[in-house]
C-alpha cells in the first residue's frame, strides 16, 4: 500500500480534522447515501442502467459522486458504490434487484460454497481505482470517502441469499458451524480489505467500513463471531494514513466493542445520543452521526432545533463528523439536506 | 373494570410471582409467538382461515391458545390475536395479508381521518371475551395473558398503511402536525384501553402492552410522542389487579421510559443483557426475556449455553419471566421450545 499523498487543502479539511479529533473552522457534515434516489440528478443519469453496471463506469461514477458536492456543498464526497461489488468483481454471481437489494444466485451453507468464493485482485476493480483518479481532481479541497461492507454484513447476504430481517440462517450458521462461519468471515475480510486498499491507492482520504446490520447481534455474539474479522479489516489499513470510520445501525449496546474493531470514528445512528455515545466509544475516537433520516420531512423549525441538538450532543465528543444515524431516504427533498449543511455550518462556525 | 378472581393456583403460579417479583418454585417460561405458525396444529386449524377471522371465532380462539400450553408445557397462555383486531372491531377497513401484514384502506394524514376512527365498545369485542370464558376452565392452573398494541405502533400502521421499515410518514406526522399526531394517539390509547379492559373483565391474569415498533425511536422522541399515550392505557389498568407487562424491540436506549410507562414488566429484547437492562428499569420492575430467537436454529449445546447465561443474567433482576426477545419465527422447531421449557425449569428450580 503507497497511499497517494493528499493535497493540503484535503490533509486541514473541516472532515479530516475532525476525524484526527483536531479542531477546525467548523463541524464538517456529510451523509451517508448522499450520492443516490434522492437527487433528481442522480435518477436522470442512473436511468436505464442497473446499479452494478452504474458502479463499473468510472465516468458515471465520478458524476454521482460529485452530484451531492455540487448541490448541497457538503464537506466530504463518498466514493459511488455498493457494498456487493467487490464480491460481484471477485465473481460470486449476485445482483442488485430493484426494490429487493443484492441477491445471491447460490447462498453459502457449506465450507465448499466458502472456498468456490474467488479472492479479489486489485486488477478486477481497476474501475474503482479509476474513477478515484478521475474524481480527485474534481473534487479540489473535498475529501474523498471510500468504503466498504464489513464482513458480518456481507456474510448475511451470502448466507440469506438477499435482505433479511432477522439474519436467522446467518446466525444458524455462526451456532451451528462455526468452523464455516469463521471460513467465510476470513475470506471475506481478505476481500474487503483489498477492495479498500485499492481506494486508498488511488487517493481516498478516509474509508468507512460499513456493519449495516450488526446491530441484529447481541454484543456477546459480536465479539465472538464478527470482531476478529472486522478487527482484520481495520488492522489491515493501519498505518496507512487514512482515518477509519466504522457504522452500523441499532449498535446502542455494540458501541464500545465496534470501537475496538480499529476505528478512529465510529458512526452511531439516532437512536444513541452523541454524549452517550462519547462515554461508551471513549475519549480517543471522534463520532460521526446522528440525526434521524425522518427529521429532514419535519418542518424547517423542527428540524434546525434537532440539528442544534445533534452540534450540542456532539460537543462531548473529541471529534465530531456530522451526518445522519442512517442514509438519506429516497422520498427525501435534497433542499432540505442543503438547509442542513448551511446550518450545521453557520451554528458550528468557531 | 370488575376483574373475574383468579383460581388461587393460578394467583400462586410461577409466572404471577415473577411479575410480582416474588420467589417462586422456578423460573416461568413462555414464548411470544408462542400460538401461531412454528406449530404444525396451529397451521391444521388455520388452513383456509383468514387471520382476522380466526381471531373472531372463539372456538379457534381457544384452541390455538391452548396448543403450546400441551405441547410445550409454558408457564403462560397468551390470548391468540393480533393487534389489529380491536381496530378492525371498531370499523376501521383493514385486512391482514399473508406475507406482508396489516394493510390500511385509507391511512390517516389529517385530523378528519383521526375523528373518522371510530370509539371501540366493549359489545364489539364480545368474541373476545367469550374465548377467555371458554379458555379459564380449560387452562387450569396455567395464568391467561392478554394483549394488545400500543398507540405508536398502531399509530405506524395506521398512518404508513402498512407494515414500514423506517416509519417516515409516522415520524412527519409527529414532528410535522403534531396535534394530529396526539389525537390519533388518544383515540387509539381508549381503543386499547377499552380492549384490555374487556381482556380484564372476561379473567385474563395479566396484560402485555406491545410497542413492538418504539424501537424506531430516540428516547427524546419516544417521551415526547409516545410515553403519554402509553401511560393513559397502563394507567388505566392501575388497580385492576393484573401486572402489566409493556415490550418493545431495539428499546435499548428506552428501557427506563417504557418502564416509566406503567409497566410492572419490562420486556427486553436479546440485545441488552438482563441485568444491564434492570440497571436501566430499577429495582421495583421485573424483567421479561430475553433469549435470541434465531438461537432456537443453534445445536442443543449452544442453545443450552444460551438458556443457562439469559438465567444467570436474569439473577440480577427483582423477578424474571423468561421469554424470547422477538416472537418465534415461523420456521422454528417446536421441539426446540419444548427443550428450552424443560432447560429454564430443571436449570431453575429452588
Amino acid at each position: 500500500m503507497s497511499p497517494s499523498p493528499q493535497p493540503a487543502a484535503v490533509t486541514d479539511s473541516p472532515f479530516l480534522r475532525a476525524c484526527r479529533r483536531e479542531p477546525g473552522p467548523h463541524t464538517p457534515v456529510w451523509f451517508m447515501r448522499q450520492a443516490g434516489r434522492s437527487l433528481p440528478e442522480y435518477r436522470q443519469v442512473r436511468a436505464g442502467i442497473g446499479m452494478l453496471e452504474s458502479c463499473r463506469r468510472p465516468d458515471l461514477v465520478c458524476e454521482i459522486t460529485l452530484q451531492p458536492v455540487r448541490r448541497h456543498g457538503v464537506d466530504a464526497a463518498i466514493l459511488f458504490s455498493d457494498i456487493v461489488v467487490p464480491l460481484a468483481a471477485a465473481g460470486v454471481d449476485l445482483d442488485i434487484v430493484p426494490g429487493t437489494g443484492p441477491v445471491v444466485a447460490k447462498p453459502v451453507t457449506a465450507l465448499a460454497d466458502v472456498e468456490a468464493i474467488p479472492k479479489l485482485s486489485s486488477e478486477q476493480v481497476d474501475y474503482v481505482a479509476e474513477a478515484i483518479r478521475l474524481l480527485r481532481p474534481e473534487l479540489g479541497a473535498t475529501p474523498l470517502i471510500g468504503f466498504a461492507g464489513a464482513p458480518f454484513t456481507l456474510a448475511s447476504y451470502l448466507v440469506e441469499g438477499g435482505p433479511s430481517r432477522t439474519h436467522a440462517k446467518t446466525k444458524a450458521l455462526m451456532y451451528g458451524a462455526p468452523d464455516v462461519w469463521h471460513a467465510l468471515c476470513r475470506r471475506l475480510a481478505e476481500i474487503t480489505l483489498t477492495f479498500l486498499r485499492v481506494q486508498v491507492d488511488a487517493g481516498v482520504a478516509a474509508v468507512q467500513l460499513f456493519d449495516s446490520w450488526a446491530g441484529a447481534l447481541s454484543e456477546a455474539d459480536y465479539r465472538r463471531y464478527v470482531l476478529p474479522h472486522s478487527k482484520a479489516v481495520l488492522g489491515g489499513l493501519e498505518g496507512a494514513g487514512v482515518p477509519r470510520i466504522h457504522f452500523g445501525v441499532g449498535t446502542a449496546e455494540l458501541l464500545t466493542a465496534m470501537g475496538e474493531a480499529g476505528a478512529d470514528v465510529v458512526g452511531v445512528d439516532w437512536r444513541t445520543p452523541l454524549n452517550v455515545a462519547t462515554g461508551r466509544i471513549g475519549a480517543d475516537k471522534a463520532v460521526q452521526g446522528n440525526l434521524d433520516p425522518c427529521t429532514l420531512f419535519a418542518p424547517a423549525e423542527v428540524l434546525s432545533a434537532e440539528v442544534r441538538r445533534v452540534l450540542d450532543e456532539g460537543r462531548a465528543a473529541p471529534g465530531h463528523v456530522f451526518n445522519l444515524g442512517h442514509g438519506v431516504l429516497p422520498e427525501t427533498d435534497p433542499d432540505a439536506l442543503t438547509r442542513v449543511v448551511a446550518l450545521v455550518h453557520e451554528l458550528s462556525a468557531r
